[in-house]
């Protein structure tokens, strides 16, 4: 028997765009992606790059997660409050006036520091169910523009930390005195880790590190080519320094599996070995919250 | 009896170029500003731009510091190695090939992670040579796009931190999220203040607080146009909570007088008072070198 097509999935974020076609028990049948994020979208007409990258497929109910839902997307829909599971989500999924296509709310923490997230809640649905063992209670890591450290209870988001780890080694290579001078990557060589490890060592965090990047390579000892990996190093090291005084060390990484690979590698300058890393969540939890709201052909 | 010329100084740093006319006791006589920092010389033609600077003023020797004793600069200065002072500065003075420019060397120390420094090391002369008392034994801090905090004993330049609180102000503002959605300022609030107190009251420091100028204004409890100046506080608030982990208190801010003055209202947020603020430390530190190494026409 040949699986039909059940669902269409949007993994619809910042700066791309990432569409799936899945069957009845949530494969994935076929998947497209544009460069459309949400602040490349032409004349922010979302209506037609939803039917572009849908184009030629049967049909069928939608389900969209990430910032799309948020006040620059196409629809805001309001954050859930923590502590959130698949069940709030449901609730508070929000479908896009005249288009077929449902957008799963954000999820926020309201502590004397608040903290958001768009896009990582269903990451974490689709981890919790290909992992079932992470459900009751688990930390879980989310490498990326801005990482995201979060806690788990009960099935339920209890904490957020965000750390925009992501976003800063990208300006720093881009617009800073670190990124100007560097030359073209060296051969892999131990910078990474040197980053990792000096972030680790410091007592104060590393804002008195972060101009060592350049300081190294005026006195000639780091190349010029290692220097963002030393700066990548730092940085990531110092999301782990600080993730891992609040807290207990990780139960998973969750996402592109190249990024939480270079994750992996810096935990295991931390000691922490043997994390487990979960690709795929994006679908997996928008196919989850989807059949548990009734949208897939199969659950109807 | 008027004051006649006697030394030409220049403070020429990466975004903006000083040129001072001083009399035979320091006292400045004229001066003029251009925006060609050495980033910001028309075709690498520095000849030029000091020949325009200094157009219609006596012929007289004339003594700069800065990025311009680096190597993307006009001759390529060798660091000074700390402990350093304005002897050992004297010994580093270096004249540009076929011009009447005599440049001053920066100072680096050599730890386990190096720092250096070009144009501070004059500014702390002339700092010193204003206030006597601070150089058997102070620390100093130098507020900017790389903020320096400086211990001197017997005179001399012992030890160096670097803090990139300026450029990341810079870069995080114009380049990521946090200063995308920015509305204009509003009007002084407590935005400042509130950042300065989060990052000393953090335990791990800033990293895990950096997103919360936006999820701040996110949430509503932070207005658009105030964090901006939330974030400033974040950020120099990190570099006061890191300065103040690894040794005494500062006896003076040198620099700027408006910039100064925010960092004192920081240092005030951690119970440290009254720190004498020291404009015009530079011009004052470049006499006092070419006075030492006889190139003022007073000490001929």
């Amino acid at each position: 028997m040949t699986a039909s097509p059940s669902l269409i999935v949007l993994d619809w974020g910042t700066t791309s765009l990432r569409a799936y076609l899945l069957d009845d028990r949530g494969h994935v049948l076929d998947t497209r992606s544009e460069p459309h994020g949400i602040m490349h979208v032409p004349d922010s007409n979302f209506s037609a790059v939803f039917d572009a990258i849908t184009a030629d497929w049967p049909a069928l109910a939608s389900i969209g997660a990430g910032m799309i839902g948020s006040a620059n997307g196409w629809v805001e829909v309001p954050y859930c409050a923590a502590p959130a599971g698949i069940d709030e989500l449901v609730a508070g999924l929000t479908l896009v006036p005249n288009a077929p296509l449902n957008i799963v709310p954000g999820v926020a923490t309201n502590g004397a520091l608040p903290n958001v997230m768009r896009g990582e809640e269903t990451q974490i649905v689709g981890a919790l169910d290909l992992h079932s063992g992470l459900a009751s209670k688990s930390r879980l890591v989310l490498p990326g523009t801005h990482s995201k450290w979060v806690d788990v209870a009960d099935g339920r988001i209890t904490d957020i930390t965000s750390f925009m780890t992501g976003e800063l080694f990208a300006i720093l290579r881009d617009h800073s005195i670190l990124g100007r001078f560097a030359s073209d990557p060296a051969p892999i060589d131990d910078a990474f880790a040197r980053g990792v490890v000096a972030a680790k060592d410091s007592a104060e965090g590393i804002s008195p590190l972060l101009f060592s990047a350049r300081s190294l390579v005026l006195t000639r000892r780091l190349a010029a080519g290692s220097s963002l990996e030393y700066l990548s190093g730092l940085l990531i090291g110092e999301e782990l320094r600080c993730g891992l005084m609040t807290g207990a060390r990780p139960d998973a990484l969750i996402g592109d599996a190249t990024l939480c690979h270079r994750y992996d590698v810096a935990f295991s300058l931390f000691d922490i070995h043997d994390i487990p890393i979960i690709d795929g969540a994006a679908h997996a939890g928008l196919f989850s919250i989807a059949k548990r709201a009734g949208l897939t052909t199969a659950a109807q």
